[in-house]
């Protein structure tokens, strides 16, 4: 079976696979083009992955960050949304394969298809140290946080209780960097009334990075800043340190065994399958390398763009895998296929960096705009308002703001909840 | 090994099992006796079950309507929460005993454990019509309901498209009710402008109940009232009909057969091994039945409480399994315990009803006062208003309302995820 966009044939049918920033960006900035679009996506939802780590730690409910895509793309009567798994990419016959067999034709196709954690060659990492890429991934990582509390509570062994209270992030990138920060003030603020027989004040958070320093892709003096911040909300640091086992027990760098029952990966990534489809070329982490105007290398129809795409910066360094890089990806390619459809030629891809921003605790961000760099509480009001800015939707602004609010006068933190299991998965 | 509550040996021991709206009220109730308190529940939230329905059809998100039991007792510092699954009550030696083997002991026991939906011996539908009883019930049914319409919008044969877009709710009471009025909205007002292959006011939604009306716990006109007002939104209600078969291919029931591909079962309830741990009386429902006074015959020191027991009303009709009934009974077993601390025999129980509540659809709800009986409009308003205001916290009450608002103003729902699960669920 063969799945038409209903349009005229003689629209120029477009697919866009992957509705994350860059895809939905792209369909976004279609609007108005004489083309019929196909957004297809294994997920029904768009997320806002910046405050994913926000629902690990239990500040956020998970329909705070994430929205229907067919909602999103609703008033558009020329789209067409998809849930479905993709398998291939058949390029000679320009049809996209779908998990269930069924193929969607295109004239241009755009690949947007993201990213998932990688254990560099150590998969079997991955139960012991989940990462954080999916909703349900952030469930999970919450459930194992409150899980490891509740069990501490309940446990008479000290050396055990000890390591019920000890979290390992491993990857001082943004996330881990904010997944340590707000851990640390979960255990310190949010649950030491809660508990009778443990003292959540002694809760281990440790950040366990390979390189010379937390967020490395900041300048210096942030990162310099960014460390002393963690570790005066009492996380310990731990630099140039690569980790070479983990384990349901817990970790081991530099041949020290950390004993932890909570391990959060954070260290790296892996590109989706896009280069693979197309047998195109492709660097160490999968990432698909595209040419300058975004296309992929004998497919001039095919774009590919965000998070699985590697392409240099004006400065020759690579472009970042963050919102922004996907956002500006996804416009240039809209607008690539719409000179196109005129007949005219689009100049080369131009990626501008408009900043980098981390939150590491209340009151505490770290944001980058280059030549501009802040810290402290007002990088941390312009961290909120940014964030809030840039989520989609009034209900959802508000939503998160009163959350927020919630969390930062009373430390409180409403999806404090232990979902998918009864207490049976704390055994 | 023995957990102990964290009290001089001389405070009476109090263990309350499961922290639902009769426990929680028990343990709310005695603060300032002279007790060391000890609430378990398998589960770390208090679940506001009446809105239960809400997150199965999208409109809240789970966080809206759970809290941790610990949070909310963490002011009370004799009390000690204990997330735990029971498997029984050794009476002679006065312990609960956990499933991991350690026991709790207590002075005097108030078994809360609720019910969980039952198929009158037919466990094997369970599969295919799954209830509504827990968070995780819910997330399941909000799949099934996104993931059909997913699977429809692709679907070219029209008569698996038509089972796709039939949903079978069994069992007319407040849940089956409240459900088929809010999917039969969700498919006419939310969704309709997401999709294009499907008209989602094709969807049936069918009610089937086996008794002669639905809402049978309402005055006659009530229901009457609640049916035609479910017709009029598109409902088709079908009476006197006992379900005999539920399958992955729908129901049948006298002989017909409905081709369906969601069914929910919202048609009866078990009580928990309560009465099964204490070898005591129960009714074919497995309730317990308890004395007067709310004790176990032959265990006076442990009370039984909520969903779970059997006791008449001063009407000689049993009390409702309904949220305010089991409240009464945590506050008259409170009071019971200080009274017998002082030395003082309690009055037997007695259970006043403050009315039903039921809503149907947008500004439609039915409200059975017993003398007062409301329908429509303001009946709508109040049922609103009266859940917010037994929702627990001011950030709750605000989230919930804002949900309402969009819902009502946008015909928008916040909670539309299909999580657990890519769209390989779909398939």
């Amino acid at each position: 079976m063969t799945m038409e966009a209903p349009r005229p044939v003689t629209a120029h049918r477009v697919v866009i696979v992957g509705a994350g920033f860059g895809g939905l960006e792209c369909a976004y900035r279609l609007k108005g083009a004489p083309v019929a679009i196909t957004v297809i996506d294994r997920r029904n939802h768009h997320l806002f992955q910046p405050l994913l780590y926000q629902v690990a730690t239990a500040s956020l409910a998970t329909s705070e960050i994430a929205w229907p895509i067919r909602y999103l793309l609703r008033d558009r009567s020329e789209v067409t949304t998809l849930f479905a798994n993709v398998n291939g990419v058949d390029a000679t016959n320009k049809r996209v394969v779908l998990e269930d067999g069924d193929t969607v034709p295109y004239d241009t196709l755009v690949l947007a298809t993201g990213v998932r954690h990688a254990y560099f060659g150590h998969d079997e990492w991955e139960p012991f140290a989940p990462g954080l890429k999916t909703l349900e991934d952030a469930t999970t990582l919450r459930r194992r946080i409150l899980v490891a509390f509740e069990r501490a509570e309940k446990e008479t062994d000290p050396e055990r209780r000890a390591a019920l209270l000890t979290f390992v992030i491993i990857g001082a990138g943004p996330t881990g960097v904010e997944l340590a920060g707000t851990i640390a003030e979960l255990a310190k603020d949010t649950l030491a009334p809660d508990f009778r027989n443990i003292d959540t004040h002694k809760t281990r958070v440790v950040l366990v990075e390979a390189g010379p320093r937390v967020l490395a892709g900041f300048a210096d003096d942030l990162s310099a800043y960014a460390q002393a911040s963690l570790e005066n909300i009492g996380v310990e640091v731990i630099l140039n340190q690569a980790v070479t086992e983990c384990s349901a027990d817990g970790v081991v760098y530099n041949g020290t065994r950390l004993q932890a029952k909570t391990l959060i990966w954070a260290a790296g990534v892996r590109a989706s399958r896009a280069a693979e489809w197309l047998d195109a070329p492709a660097d160490r982490a999968s990432r698909l390398q595209v040419l300058p105007d975004l296309t992929v290398p004998g497919h001039p129809d095919i774009f590919a763009i965000g998070d699985t795409v590697t392409v240099a910066a004006p400065d020759g360094t690579p472009v970042p895998g963050i919102a922004p890089a996907a956002k500006q990806q996804g416009r240039y390619v809209a607008a690539s296929i719409k000179a196109r459809l005129q007949g005219k030629a689009p100049a080369p891809f131009r990626y501008h960096h408009s900043g980098s921003l981390a939150q590491i605790g209340k009151r505490k961000a770290v944001i980058d705009f280059g030549t501009i760099k802040l810290r402290g509480t007002i990088a941390w009001w312009i961290w909120g308002v940014a964030h809030i800015y840039f989520l989609i939707g009034l209900r959802n602004r508000l939503s998160v703001a009163i959350s927020w609010l919630w969390n930062y006068i009373r430390d409180q933190r409403a999806a404090r909840l232990i979902t998918q299991g009864s207490s049976k998965v704390a055994r």
